[in-house]
């Protein structure tokens, strides 16, 4: 008998398919692995390839735009939204409209062509990290903007068009629809029980240890209870913080050691797969601080589609979370590999 | 500059990138037109290869499970839940679940192999949208459900896992997330303004026009103003009505005629796309009839993914559906062509 489960921040339910488990080699896909051969714009040398950099992190004395740099930030050359301009809301009969006003940011995390995300080391999946925090402060400033969407697509079959490994941040001047359902769910529990959902979890989930992937002092990584897709994953601070970007210094040398060992535990379970990771964060103009709790969201791409999802947002998962949480907790990993990126660092920081 | 939209049910914001429209030329795609050569157990002749039906329409003196019929429609055998027992509705701690109920259910439209839906004479298709009807009264009997959900993958790429065209009813125990959110939405703008939000829309699309696809007596086919998805296409009832189930019969003809005018024109304009449609329709158990109102969805899949989508809820669509309603409008269609399926009917009505 399948069960039915019910996400308890937004409420969704979706069918987990308990009968028929399906394992890590039941998923067809083809492994991600970076192919090059064909000119890259992110790659070190093609600078004056994307539109001028918004941030670099290189050794001293060299200038914007050339090489030398460990990572660079870019505007979007194809942006969905303009950065120029006021927002105009207005109507139109029963409708409601407003210029498509925002930030459309490129965070090419090295200019090595040939790594992905989870073979860069510890200290420069860290300073990723930190590029998201910086940029996030910077664009806050700006009073036009609501919310900051920060996400990766990893593989074309998760919807990158470009193979060199970067992530992608949308400034927006509208809260998106499941950021906004997931901060009112959150809102309508503290309410009631002046508690944090979100740390009512952790405790749940660590007591328990079922969906529990990895532990350390500072994270949890769990499969949730009621995942949409086989071999979701969430990575939640411990310490309650509703915004990423105010977390403080060590949090982001942490995320980058559980944030790494996921990626790679994902590229053993399951071969190498696209992969969407999306960073849920606070609102910019709201106080959130009670009862929000920001987290990460990994949902590798292993079903072929799912289309009537789209239409109906009812998901069937084939994968309960108790046993992609069993794969992904005993999946061994390898001693790491000696630094294969032997980069210029950050400026020292400015938290 | 692109637009930002929203849709006045849900509420959700999409960006409508109005500078660069995307004309239909500009998704890639492989046409779905079905090959055959495989074994199809929905062909004519194997009919044991389902299990048992549910409901055929053949000539009269033929038993269930044997050849002649026009349309069947078969359980799934491979259901997402199952339809004997209790839902046992429990909570894990601050979790809640119950077992998974239901019934899966697979419409098979036409024995012929090689026929797509828009294919089929509008009598057949009439046949087709008669079936979902019945399937619906018949199941609304049982008390423990609380939605039927019905909807169609064509072709491999929105989801169609068998190449013979068919569509899948699932009745659940729960109302599916979206259906919620538009049931809420719709009550919101009631309870405000004394008017049914989708009647409002159709009479202001209508008089506009700009966004009017197929207008007839009964229907109105439009596209949305804040669509998710490029050509993604609404077809309206222009009588209020909240429960597809309990439309009168001219509309099932009249239904037919549009919704095969529709599905040729965007056979035409996109030549043979995949696409899901979605018939979005009240709750079983909820007094929706002032103000929600039933409808199907039709949405090409034209973009490769859009994996962030999935995480977020925000939606970019490159098409405006201005220049999508105006492509699909201007399309002339043939001559129908000489009735291809002459089959044997469906009984003289239970209407």
């Amino acid at each position: 008998m399948p069960d039915l489960r019910k996400d308890p921040i937004i409420g969704r339910w979706v069918i987990i398919a308990t009968d028929r488990a399906r394992r890590p080699s039941d998923f067809l896909r083809e492994p991600v692995t970076p192919r090059g051969g064909k000119f890259c714009p992110f790659c070190e040398g093609n600078e004056d390839k994307t539109p001028p950099e918004i941030l670099g992190w290189r050794k001293d004395g060299q200038g914007p735009n050339s090489r030398g740099w460990s990572l660079r930030v870019v505007p979007n050359k194809f942006p969905a939204l303009g950065i120029e301009g006021e927002l105009a809301r207005q109507g139109e009969g029963l409708f409601d409209k407003m210029n498509g006003i925002g930030a459309h940011e490129v965070i090419i995390e090295t200019p090595d062509h040939n790594l992905t995300l989870s073979q860069l080391s510890e200290r420069r999946l860290e300073d990723v990290l930190w590029a998201y925090r910086d940029r996030m402060l910077d664009l806050k400033k700006d009073k036009r903007f609501r919310y900051i969407l920060i996400f990766k697509n990893h593989g074309e079959a998760a919807g990158a068009s470009l193979e060199h490994t970067h992530s992608q941040l949308i400034a927006l001047p509208v809260v998106p629809a499941y950021v906004r359902e997931e901060v009112e769910g959150a809102k309508t529990y503290f309410n009631f029980k002046e508690r944090c959902i979100f740390c009512d979890i952790i405790r749940q989930e660590a007591a328990s240890g079922v969906r529990v992937i990895d532990e350390t002092d500072h994270f949890l990584t769990l499969s949730p209870y009621a995942p949409r897709f086989p071999f979701e994953t969430w990575i939640l601070p411990k310490q309650h913080e509703s915004a990423f970007e105010n977390s403080q210094s060590h949090v982001f040398e942490n995320l980058a050691k559980v944030l790494k060992r996921l990626l790679q535990k994902l590229d053993q379970v399951l071969e190498f797969p696209p992969y969407n990771f999306v960073l849920h964060t606070s609102p910019l103009t709201e106080s959130t601080q009670d009862y929000y709790h920001w987290h990460f969201e990994v949902m590798p791409k292993l079903t072929k589609v799912a289309g009537f999802e789209w239409g109906s947002g009812f998901y069937i998962n084939p994968t309960p979370p108790e046993e992609a949480a069993r794969f992904l907790r005993e999946s061994s990993l390898a001693e790491p590999a000696a630094e294969r990126n032997a980069r210029p660092d950050r400026p020292a920081v400015s938290a």
